[in-house]
């Protein structure tokens, strides 16, 4: 199996989004409808990621009948397929359902285990950032390409770290993450996919998380490696398959960030 | 002194936030350029802060030149006057430096006091939460405006709540917040002046912080009001000088949020 061409896999990854949008989309900012209907077990993020993996799956299906498929939603397909699509349909969820538009729709292509490709795509900001073919770019408004490339801050004191949230650092192997807090210029909380595009487009410098599964991650590893990053887990091992993360802006942050985590 | 006429008022707040744009989006972003070139001492934030309160002063003592003044940067004009406009030109400063665009320019006007107009502008979003003569509108981008509206969500144990970071909640009174944490369903940290306008735009239902500035929440007191929220200090006072603030998208709220706060 073979993958396939790289305009052919662009122009994909675009149809993807495209069908996605139109499920996450015109679900976003509903809460004040549904809380003024008062309509009882009607969940426009729930319905949202159903409907948009659905759209996704089914896309797939008829491009790419051989590939697997691993979904949020509806599990795994194709098992044993080498290429696989790896899908979070919305990635970000407490983010969808207060308004933020930090969200993300996140699709990843793995061969033989490994990532190869991915898009992440913000439908209300019109960002859309793609890796295939080892280039990273930034589509906005669904206009021309913009390269995108990590920062060379290269010392913890002067980096930015981002973080969804300090209560996920639960256990004692966790709470290692608040040593780089204490180490970096500035962190920030709350921010899931859109942090590691913000890595990828040189705004920010560090992405530390824990917990995360495989399509929580898959669609922005090639996003961050093409972009010039480093990402693995926080013993300097593969994260395709999720875990504890750590992104980061070069291969010197990358070291100096792991020195303070093991 | 009287106020301007209603739509007098509502054309200069555009004019006002026009001008302010054409400051602070060309200097967002731009970090990796500054990295790249290595530029020492040219600071972004800075900048755009000092040129968009610039041109927001300017304009304002072109057209207004008995009001008073109290911004951010360059502080307190015609101290005495019955009609103050209240200035913080990037609030959200370190959203700014990290590409999110959830900061805002925000712009209130005071009459003897009283928070009686303002805006809160997001160029980067293309949203503006304008509240003029009791009524909130959002403009999208710079289109017909869209009624805001708080939501219904009346119990602590369903609202989702913001603040913009656990750490600057330091002292014994301001520990109290942790209190109303645990109560709600949802919490999320890292807004600034956005989280109010998710608030007056039904999206969540609190907002609390510590250590506010006059410039930080001035704008946003009558966008939240004529939204049909409540906001005040943590003592159900006035907030329009600032300090400890909860927001709340209505009266029931509040009370338990206030009640969990003393």
């Amino acid at each position: 199996m073979t993958q396939p061409p790289v305009d052919e896999l662009t122009k994909f990854f675009h149809i993807l989004c495209d069908a996605a949008e139109k499920q996450t989309l015109p679900r976003f900012r509903t809460r004040l409808a549904i809380d003024n209907k008062e309509a009882e077990g009607f969940d426009p993020v729930t319905e949202g990621d159903r409907e948009a993996e659905r759209a996704i799956r089914a896309l797939i299906q008829q491009h790419y009948p051989d590939h697997g498929i691993i979904g949020e939603e509806f599990g795994a397909h194709n098992e044993t397929a080498e290429l696989q699509w790896v899908i979070d349909p919305i990635d970000g969820t407490r983010s969808f359902i207060s308004g933020l538009p930090l969200w993300g729709t996140l699709i990843g292509l793995y061969q033989n285990g490994i990532p190869i490709a991915g898009v992440m795509d913000q439908p209300y900001l019109g960002e859309r950032y793609l890796a295939v073919d080892g280039k990273a770019n930034m589509f906005y408004q669904k206009g021309s390409p913009t390269p995108l490339a990590t920062s060379s801050i290269n010392k913890l004191s002067n980096a930015t770290l981002f973080t969804t949230s300090p209560h996920l650092m639960q256990n004692t192997t966790d709470e290692a993450y608040f040593n780089v807090e204490q180490q970096v210029e500035l962190f920030r909380y709350g921010c899931d996919c859109y942090a590691y595009t913000m890595l990828a487009a040189g705004q920010i410098d560090l992405v530390i998380e824990t917990g995360l599964f495989i399509y929580d991650i898959a669609a922005l590893i090639p996003i961050i490696e093409s972009a010039g990053g480093v990402v693995t887990n926080w013993q300097g091992e593969s994260c395709a398959s999720g875990g504890q993360i750590l992104a980061a802006a070069n291969q010197e942050l990358h070291e100096q960030a792991m020195d303070v985590l093991v």
